[in-house]
């Protein structure tokens, strides 16, 4: 998928929310338990009910990878039934990745090719070469880490290295890196003071928000620092959303709790002009 | 596995050597192709023939996951062979992982409990709540990437950050993680001359040091900066090993390769004194 796409169904949908598809088992709803695959069972509940609400789903890896066999099976699954019906939702596998070259090159492709997704997030400890191969792979989108919504984010990111804070350098010297145009990044919700300084480096770059909600971070502040032209957010929100209920209407109240970020982003959009 | 039995086990074998079960069906012998799992054919051969010369083996989920559900089955057949028929030997999942608290503890679980490896590689990029949940599993070994032997390394790592480098930053916070005796290092021959300075700041952690052999690495210039008097050292060789040959006398060829860094090994021991 282009940016652009993006940005108009970001328009049409008056939404910029991404959906955290961080499935666990000890937290779906209980009854769901029984069904073969429980936990594509409880993702197709709701992205079927939420599909409408927001432009992006973004399974963390984490949470299939710890079910095995069966848990890729379930991402696989919910990949494709994401690809099959809504071709024009945005996919992000948060997977974290990042490894030397070839095998940086060995992960984008499991992602992109393999399982079809339109996006990864990287982690930038290794460096150009370790990021690059990922940005070979055109309309495919390369998230890197830059500012994390987690306190850790403290112990490096944060940390002032050669005039500039970690987290600026990543981003400055991933500007220099080949086909740097597939670039968006990672900036936690929770540190939204920072969203202003992160502009001035990368005033067009796509970021992604995660920490609204249960992690505490405010989306009226995300969007009055993060806000461009173009929108340039998706704002994500997980466990605020798809664990609203642990009953039969699950899926439903997934969608209120959607509804109401939803409404939330279109008065930010109205106010964008 | 405790570190105690890892350098027993050293001594034994004579070896501080790490075989990279980096395993690609474009470069094993085209012929394995042919075998219902040639992922596992191919690594149960490299095992069968180099077990006695090695303490450890690392395959890079990397190349597992490029391959999907068939990838993910072979990795987990290959560390129950190990677990099974060579439980002495220590086993690293190169997964190069690292998030927020409660999905880091994901994937600890999945690659300490689910597959039973002895270690993984972590990255530190997202800091202490990123790491420490891998910490908190008795007698497993989490393994931080510190300074890596890519070239992307000098994008970041070596760059200064308040008077120091990052990674030196990096492995001195590290020192103050909760469980931080669960610790070890990453650290690329390819810079050999920076684990003078590593020893200084950890002298009694194992290093693991990738990048001898295809990489350019030199075993004599990482012993005699990195060794200490537990040795403290598990040097890695993918490439150089399992594919020494692409005939049917591949792992005869992968023994004869990894018999020559032993036989080195076993020097730089003797010299230990």
């Amino acid at each position: 998928m282009t940016t652009q796409q993006l940005i108009e169904q970001i328009y049409k949908k008056q939404s910029f929310l991404c959906i955290g598809l961080d499935t666990d088992l000890e937290k779906i709803p209980p009854y769901l338990l029984q069904e073969k695959d429980p936990l594509f069972a409880f993702n197709k509940a709701i992205i079927d009910a939420t599909h409408h609400l927001c432009v992006a789903y973004k399974p963390n890896t984490a949470f299939y990878e710890a079910y095995g066999i069966k848990g890729w099976q379930a991402l696989g699954k919910t990949i494709d039934y994401l690809n099959t019906n809504h071709p024009e939702i945005f996919t992000i596998a948060d997977a974290k990745r990042g490894d030397i070259g070839n095998t940086s090159t060995r992960y984008a492709k499991a992602f992109f090719e393999e399982f079809g997704f339109d996006s990864i997030t990287v982690a930038p400890y290794m460096g150009k070469d370790s990021v690059e191969p990922f940005l070979a792979f055109e309309n495919k989108h390369t998230i890197l880490l830059a500012l994390t919504s987690n306190e850790g984010a403290y112990d490096f990111q944060t940390q002032i290295l050669e005039g500039a804070a970690l987290y600026e350098k990543v981003i400055k010297t991933s500007l220099t890196y080949k086909n740097a145009h597939n670039l968006m990044y990672v900036v936690g919700a929770t540190k939204a003071s920072y969203l202003g300084d992160i502009r001035k480096i990368v005033p067009e770059s796509f970021l992604l928000v995660p920490g609204v909600g249960a992690q505490g971070g405010s989306l009226k502040e995300v969007c009055h620092y993060g806000m461009n032209q173009d929108i340039g957010l998706l704002v994500n929100s997980s466990r605020g959303i798809i664990y609203a209920s642990k009953n039969q209407d699950f899926a439903l109240k997934a969608a209120e709790k959607a509804k109401e970020l939803q409404l939330q982003m279109q008065d930010e959009l109205k106010a964008l002009g």
